[in-house]
């Protein structure tokens, strides 16, 4: 089978980092491009790109000739890890002339015409495309900490109905990319503030399990309380959520729900799919994200501790990989989805 | 004036050491007994001691020879640091033998007759002494988690009447005592559970905002719910709270009800009671465990991020340090109030 | 091929562990018995292990029942990861039953009948084996830190000569074993002492490089001085070193030895065996234990900084993984080479 | 006795907020300007600082509107915490001028009219001030790390003459600044090399220890061989040396001379001066940066693990504080030597 060529927008940063070492031998994908700011433009990526992974940088990868977002691109894919600061304009453009936008950045999320995408959870939603007036389209991931969030929310709100939500996030400080959280702020230190999230916390998840209706999504209608906090831990973001349900519901009802959650990806079994989205784990003091994020390769979210809740029904905690599962990863997993469910051409 | 001799239970241990470090210079109490384990007693402080605070061992204390439980003690007044393995009988032991025993163990804070005392809070509770069957007493502070709660919740209790609760913290490690948690445990990560932890956050409070009806302590009646991690931070409890109310409370309302805050310790000037109990800090990313520890030398709480809950009324952010007000700090403020009020005799 | 059945001595600790996890799947050898102390004899595996690494329990060790090291044994291979307080006379008891015993102890290192084994360096020490009085033998490996000293040292002393090393080692947590070093004693911290670990350096690179005269070792006459450091890292011993050689020696002199030094494990192409012993990195910053240290799945010493001295000759930055490298793979290698040449019977 | 009003060049710098703390209540010294960038010029000083310290901006300065270096300031002395970048040329305009600047940047310590100052060690090199071409001065004091090894050296070197030195430095975060070391550089890991920093730890010293000849400085001849890592610790340079001296010495002698050693700031009992330069402890396993930083205020330079050498003479660990001893504290003791040696007007 021949393999897609797709470029890598913003493919310097983190996440366009974690693009490239996640697409590195893909069996459907393959990079043929990549973008970074113009300062990066005319040199090879290995030398302009301060590579922070652990594994060294695909060998095909290293004296690629990065471009600008002001060149024009042969790639149909674009994977965009771009800074908010210019994802917005850009991947309109891009979309414009014709590419399929397959984006990681916040700018577009909350379009009305614009997908967020889990695909285990609404890829229904992808129909929305068709409404978006490009030549090409634009498709979005959630933020890192939403997407455990909704993935966790979905099957319990559509089992038993969620009214209302208490989340605490304690994340790690990949998610602020590089350079990032300064050493001097985080070390033996929580700061309980994240610029921004604790609003996308509260608004993605509900867009996410809305209702693709007339062509317009309805929002859940359940409410989210989010409080965000950054620990000195690499990779993982863990959360503490109480959940009220529209009914009685027991930490076994949570469990047993969630244990035997799939979806499309699963059914599809497309590539970068966990054979279960979520992994429920009964230790008493799981899931820790040292020990447990890379579990199903970083593509699951592991859930703990469900126990009854004094105030609301049942509370629990969650963690998943913020920069796969919750950002490069996601964004290729939707990318999977598109094409098995035609809306990327081969 | 002439100081009062008091011994400190449980010397050699994390609570103990504080005691020692607190205790050096005060200007009501001379340290003239040590008491550990077995092992240790018979030989000088110094030696068993394996010193874990920043600043040296006092020097009055170094060659001071350590004493078992078993044996008398002069002091009349009885600093408890005891593990909660020994706590429950030696304190009860001691308290017929007629010492006032002041304690930071967890064992008898919910006994009918044992007063959970906060001084700014509740220390009409101390009323409960005189039900005691003992020729002495027992008095104890709470857990130290719970106290930056009962201590934030206790003026808005008051208040606007509290009637729900979420709180989720991230607790240092210092909480846990030496050797206490493992370094392979807990570097880079969060452990999401801590033994008991959540059940004392979740009856504490209550019993400390309580009523003292007649001659017995009728529990607030607000739910808490409680979700405890364990993160890697030396010294400092943060913990983020989202309350529910009896009537409208904006932040504002709830800024202005928790600066102006005071009670007793700060009315009677006790030695080691802060300018005020509570400081709010207005900072978007404050308060931060690392940095605001030390603020009113290791006795205030400090608020921060006080803004509107989208579930429930209001949220914020909440810090103390766990070793100082949250533990021995607070049974020496207990004693200084117990001292000012006719509960010691000078 | 048939496997051969091996037991792990010591499986409930942290080299234990890491055999339990680097012998899964091993193409020659299987386990089948797993031996621990007394407290944990007669219990699964899975019931009586405080599991810390990052996979899950291997499928087949899960229901296992655990020996004590009294019971008879049906493996003709042990690995053994005993706590040294036991280690010495429980070897020497396996060895006279008939075992080869593959430590990882430190009791037997210096054992003149003992070979102290780098395969790529001293494989010719195995001829050690025949002088041992033992029904069956004693093999074992160096201490973690020595273990990326003498590699490197190897190929240097025998072309240049080695006369004086200065090394400093800045170690990893895990070395220490669970629970091991105190969080309340590294977080944020510098330990410039562990317990025996210079010593180790000073002796033992010595007798790996030494000349297997008439039936007897005799150490390479080099010093070494070594001034050991417990860092707030996970995995992964860093050390500095300063080499006085000889003759005149050039940096460039010293990474083109390095970069092509071979030996047995490479040539047999043993299944443990990486491409090349060492790694040469010519980054100004690295190696970096949180980067590099799974390089060549935690079996190569990387090398970096490699510059002139100038006091000595050359300095430079030496890499490896203390548990894989350093401790269990290292046995587990030693035993690959046993096999292919004729040390082990299939 | 009135204050002589100072100035704090680079004001809103790591090493400029440690002046502002340091001179807080000085004595001698009061702070009346404020310099920075021209971004922050014009502006309020709290305002424009992003505060880093565990105290609170001092009540004087927070509303202290900032001046650029462009502007004419009135304050005689200069502590001068600028930029590299930017320091060379400054300084010397301010030294023309007029001021006396007391500065921490590297630029100016190596020139040969400019002494580069530990008043314990060298205080006779404040001769060099008079062969300034300037109407002002400019003094200089080392390189974070080296003040602490100078300061060793010192007394061994004029008692027992040292002739090589190997030196392994851990260095904290709070060396490099803010932002800084990223924490996803730092945390968990160690990165062997910090820019320059070997040149001056091999460079500094013997200036430092040189003598003042016919108006020049002879610098020591011993030579000093550098590596320097960067570890995850706040505050606080541990050091491990390895020395060898012109004569046969014995831990005993160094511990001898470095327990004795004491200097003009001692004997002028200086505000900043410490009782002791130097503190030897006996404890196994110190000095560790955690735990005995704020010695002596955090003046002072720990002394540990003084030990033979089977290389060298004698290895020891060495440790202070980076961002007082090793920087501004280093700056204000410097003035205060002026101020008392007459080489400042009061």
């Amino acid at each position: 089978m021949k393999k897609i060529p797709v470029a890598i927008l913003g493919a310097t940063g983190t996440v366009g980092q974690k693009f490239a070492v996640l697409l590195d031998n893909h069996p459907q994908f393959e990079v043929r491009e990549l973008v970074a700011s113009p300062q990066s433009a005319g040199q090879q990526y290995q030398s302009v790109c301060r590579w922070k992974q652990n594994q060294p940088i695909p060998e095909a990868l290293r004296s690629m000739v990065v471009k600008t977002t002001d060149a024009p691109l042969d790639s149909a894919v674009l994977f965009s890890g771009l800074d908010s600061s210019v994802a917005g304009t850009a991947e309109t453009s891009y979309a414009k002339r014709g590419h399929a936008v397959i984006s990681n950045a916040k700018n577009h999320r909350m379009d009305p015409d614009v997908p967020l995408i889990i695909p285990e959870v609404n890829s229904d939603h992808f129909a929305l495309l068709k409404r978006q007036p490009y030549a090409g389209s634009i498709t979005t991931n959630s933020n890192c900490s939403t997407m455990f969030l909704a993935m966790v929310l979905a099957p319990l709100h559509r089992r038993f109905g969620v009214e209302a939500v208490h989340v605490t996030t304690m994340q790690a400080i990949s998610g602020a990319g590089y350079p990032g959280v300064a050493s001097m702020d985080i070390l033996g230190n929580v700061v309980p503030y994240i610029g921004d999230e604790e609003e996308k916390l509260e608004t993605e998840a509900a867009k996410i399990l809305g209702t693709l209706g007339d062509g317009e999504i309805v929002p859940a209608p359940f409410a989210v309380s989010a409080q965000c906090n950054r620990v000195p831990v690499f990779d993982g973001h863990t959360e503490t959520l109480s959940v009220r349900f529209a009914q009685r519901v027991s930490p076994e009802d949570v469990s047993d729900c969630l244990r035997t959650f799939t979806g499309p990806p699963q059914e599809l079994k497309l590539p970068s799919a966990p054979d279960r989205p979520i992994v429920v784990t009964d230790a008493p003091d799981r899931p820790q994200p040292a020990r447990d994020v890379w579990l199903g390769n970083g593509m699951v979210t592991v859930v703990g501790r469900i126990r009854p809740c004094p105030v609301f029904d049942v509370k629990m905690v969650i963690l998943g990989h913020n920069t796969v599962r919750g950002a490069a990863g996601a964004a290729i997993l939707n990318a999977e989805a598109m094409l098995a469910m035609g809306y990327l051409e081969p």
